[in-house]
């Protein structure tokens, strides 16, 4: 056996190399998802750099998250038409798919809103639906019960909470949707920044439950979306 | 100031040095809970030793906790009449008072029964009334909501969870009274034996909850057994 | 069985959905405790609306915890005849209940005050007396043994300690009161923010500890007021 | 609102309590899968107790994971006809529904097969399609690549690895379906039993990975089920 | 400047070679302890042959720790005067100079007692004096005021403890000795085999505590030895 | 027995409650150093207010650690004959006693220096002579030997290290001076702000090492001192 | 590009299914190092088929490491001529390259001996010679000084300590040869199986020292190996 | 056995004591590479004089890392000629080595750049000639693969990477050249600053994998220099 004998993937690993990065361009058409510019270690110029090159190699829609202010007003200075939600600190440049399914997002607690806020504009960019519930958190657990209804009509759901990340666990147990968990850095003390959250829900007693990194709102809106595509398709 | 000015407490200082151990003889007349043989680190012949210590001393009950087998037959072996609850690993010579309220004890799963048979014991050994419901965790809830009319009449609630630990949040979402929560070394991996349901209890969303150490059944049997007294004193 | 006879709770599940939250407005009647605002993660303005919104929904005391000085100037700005600590960083909007019963707050050192003063006024916001007495650290023990007759009075004792925390250890000594206990994040080094005192308190070689997260003067307060209301209830 | 107006779960929330446990008969309604047995922390005869319990109540297929031999011989003694995998500890009483979709299961490595068989008998079970490739571990890449058309050929994958745990970032990276990554306990020293390779998973710098517990084959089954049925639909 | 110059040690060098160990001859010399056999990883033929390795090279006490019973046997074997301590898990051939000076040895609890007849042995090893009191735990604080008169008699004073590691902090609030700690594995949960006890004395909010490794006997009896030999030098 | 018959610390246990403190005024009397100001956590002006109460309950000698410029400037505005060392960060008003003995202070690299400061100054306050030798890490061994005349000349040696913390096992080595280890926060990475060298030095595989809390020089100091004045008694 | 562009690699990629495994034939010609069997997870029937299957494809060498005893007597039942070392857990089948070069290989005790006996028959295996030193740990630092011809005449040097894992750190500082450092599990309490010395030796103050995984004599074997021979080539 | 028979390192031992710092003087004749000024924890007056204090030793190159813009100025202003590497924070005065060999370093990610300038100084320093890849990480294995002629034509590689840490297991297995790979602290969450890259490196389940400290540039530049040299002597 080649390498070149190794599938299907063998002739999606184009890469453009604009100084700054390496941009691996057929990431869309290997994964369904592009490579997306995380913001959070780069200038405003890199960040827009690279936005750039991704339009530049064909992108209809290219996308950073982790944008600060700065970099969301760079980005408006190249593109006027670009789409910024700085709570979401996400930006994007083009137009997102029409949206089909729909994923609902539920939080804890109000704090935990930035986090959803970023699942939300990852489903948005990602051409899938989504509904958000917030302040759900199981101490007052009727909360989670009224949303019954919403969870019955959802493909998937993701949950995001910190402190003892113990809705999901609830959550679960009411549903046969998969139950994707965003621990968050919200706490103090023994919280240990999102690790309380996270340790809670790899524990759930409840099947159902798929956990990703502390704040990772983009993975778990990526992984929302490939859940909605895949029902709808 | 000199110490001797300091306070009530003055006069119960009595030890009684047995050899095997210094009996701290007047600690149920300062603390309402007499020095109590952790057995887990002693020979039959220790424990017994303690145990007659104790008697001697004017105990009218002596008590030892993590009893295992042998040392249940040694105990047995000296006083016929003594109690033994092998679940509980619990032993003790003498009769307790007769029970006064009651403390609910509701465990997450059957894995948690050991630790809950400790409480109960604790709670009997103590002269307060018990009352079990086991395996309501929350990834069926409403197991949790049918127990609400139990909740309402206990004095206090001690919750014995493992894995995620997530059902004292629940819990003390509905009740005004205190929730003891005991995290147990129940589950595997990320669990890491009841470190997970430590911090999740820590950092509970709704106050009212307070912990103790994991598996300790002991110690959450006698705070909830003052809690009980205090409300019918 | 179906969730409407699931007890007395059921009709207890009012919510108040005001944009920036969903507050649980039965919470109060359900658990004796109000919902609390939580001012760590929220902009003034948020706090504002929350308590205000409380207050909308009939509450007679609407409360915030970890309130920074510009969220302090908010709440006077809108409510002038406010209540603001700036060292326990909460206030308040209305009149506490008049004070039954007494909690006695001890610290094991100066530092620990900021948390002391946030159980205190947890205290009196749930309308129970406080007494405290700081600076009882065990490195000069007959501190310890001099408060033994306020120990003696008091409905329960909040101990606050960081560093070592091994004060609760010595007070559950000396008592029949519940030792609810606080570690502080007061330290450095080997203190790792508070879990050096977080480990000791939870394996206090006294029964009678209760334990709460990291600098949660909030938790210990509100789990000492329902201990001293059930004693005088 | 009132509990009973939570919506469509509110009819499922029947128990039945065999006195070793108390089970939620409805949660294959609630959720699409019912509740397995944990047979971890059970002797024999309780864990074919439950086993019964669920058949009395109606279940097609009653269903346990952690099943070491003697309690494997306790099920067939009852229930000659049941399946027992020894290798994926897992033991079931009735005829799983016929099998929709597929799931590839990968592992890294030879000592990864055990959770790897607990994932391909839960996904059985389940009624879903499986096939496995196992020792395709990234020290020699060209096995993963080789695999390319079984990935394409999925509704989903789950990954299984140990050690470094580096296998679920480069599978994502090539494919379109979601990635449900297991770690399992296997390597020494700084594997940390699996810890590593949590951390590795959670940290993947491919979105599309989705993480459970150390060693949760079951967990990983139940989930890339629904992913597989939610596909078929 | 060269190897040859750097002052008095350079002539305390010789290793004897005994081919299961390289032997560190001179280091009694150089540092008044001699290299004593760590038995804990070695056969007892190996420990048997470092003794006399030992001996041959001129020693006066050769002395090993973590003996169990097998290796104890072999060494009553081989030198029938041998002394062996078989709580301690301590052996040595030959006679320990006549004691100096007096070292206070105390313990919080009864099972802390093997490490502190490490202590024990080691000091009687090296010459200095030995009195042990046990079971002074802060829980009956009254227990160490009341052996203040024995503290102010020592030269040093060596704690023993685990749990909550508590007592070396009132301890040493009590005395201008040096106060030696030593945390012990003693306890369960959260005490982390030791982490716990070790963190709070590491914390010790009075100055005057000095820590050594868990369970470490051996090594707070040489520097508690040190402490008394510089007072009677 | 009673408190008062608890011994020779008896009639030392003066308080002076000054509001923001309740000063332990017999300390000095009882364990040889007096109560130390922690200005860490306090403002200049509670400082100053600590110094001047100590003062006027008849200390020779006021003393403060972790002074900053503000508190320096505060303690110099009141008394402008105080002692200010700003990289020791510590201050003093009145004379200490006259040095007796000599204790050597080592450290491993340049960026240990300020914690080295601190243990001088924490000597030369407690009457105890003080010789520093500095940057003699492992990595040039022979800068360890070249201090060996120093070594064998002092009372005790405290050793000064962060990053790998080796220097105590190699001290330790040569001399038959107790050796007080400081671990310091100085590295990156895996250094774990100190927790690497803690652990090192805990674990010395040489005996005689003794450990205090990361970056405690005044801990150290204390110590050495007691060593020292306990060699010229 | 093309898979089957990308370089010289990209016809070494046969693999060899015998069932128990999926061998990566080529592994020896792409890396230096055949695949080598990890008998650790692996019954002795599955080890020998391994073997089997890498001979069958050709290689010369045929090797297992964490081979037990039932494994070495199933080796040599069906290999007689095979090698076994039981100190090393190390088995293998064929002979070995002649040796080129040489490298050091220290221990700082007794007790790391086996992984050093790994590390050596790596080496061996690898074709390249060994010379080992045992025993000369820094609290004997002469005995380090007194290797120093012996570093200077090897093309590296492996350095293999537990407990506190200092030695390394003298080493580095005394030659320009690399310092493969291997962390052992020897020792107790805060040496965290192998976590203490594993940090220092990540910190170590001198550079040239590079670290593999606890205990792992085989990787640190293969790298001294790489280095040898490439000083040779 | 004497100091000064301990072999050739026996003359390198000189020293200069510059007041700020005492240098090794004779470490590049030891061990090939010279002291080299860490400027995180000093003054640029401090970096300056130690600069000045090498230069005027004898020394060919003198050299600083951990450079911020402060001290690069000062460098600037002392010697105007020096060489300043801003991203690497590097800087040094005199002339490198001509280059001999050469390293690759590869980047998982832009983010891990300014570390991989660190290596990349460092070898230019030491005189090892250097070719740089960046961002290639497994998200996009087929960048890896491409890389394969050039990791083919180097000495050594070099793999810096953070988040998942997943890159040098993927290179490992495609080369028999020996990787050093370079945690970094890139990431959020479970990336725990470096610790989840650490331990993947760390357990990399291809052998051939060294690992030096999170963030370590430089410390991986010496290594890999060594080795390069070590090829071309």
């Amino acid at each position: 056996m080649r390498w070149d004998r190794l599938g299907s993937v063998s002739d999606l690993t184009r890469t453009a190399d604009i100084g700054v990065a390496r941009l691996d361009v057929d990431r869309a058409a290997r994964t369904g998802t592009p490579e997306v510019v995380f913001a959070g270690g780069k200038t405003p110029a890199e960040t827009v750099a690279c936005l750039a090159g991704l339009l530049d190699a064909g992108a209809e829609l290219a996308w950073a998250t982790r944008v600060d202010a700065p970099t969301a007003a760079a980005v408006l200075a190249r593109w006027p038409a670009a789409t910024v939600d700085p709570v979401a600190r996400v930006a994007w440049v083009g137009t997102p798919p029409p949206p089909v399914g729909q994923v609902l997002v539920l939080t804890a607690g109000t704090s935990d809103g930035a986090v959803a806020a970023e699942v939300a504009a990852t489903l948005t960019a990602s051409g899938v639906g989504c509904r958000r519930v917030d302040d759900v958190g199981v101490a007052g657990v009727h909360r989670v019960l009224a949303v019954a209804p919403d969870i019955a009509a959802a493909d998937a759901v993701v949950v995001v909470a910190g402190m003892d990340g113990a809705l999901p666990s609830v959550v679960a147990g009411l549903t046969d949707r998969l139950v994707v968990a965003v621990p968050t850095s919200v706490g103090y003390g023994a919280a240990f920044e999102g690790l309380a959250a996270l340790l809670t829900m790899l524990t759930a007693c409840a099947p159902g439950v798929l956990v990703v990194n502390i704040d990772n709102g983009f993975g778990a809106g990526v992984a929302a979306a490939r859940i909605a595509r895949s029902a709808h398709r």
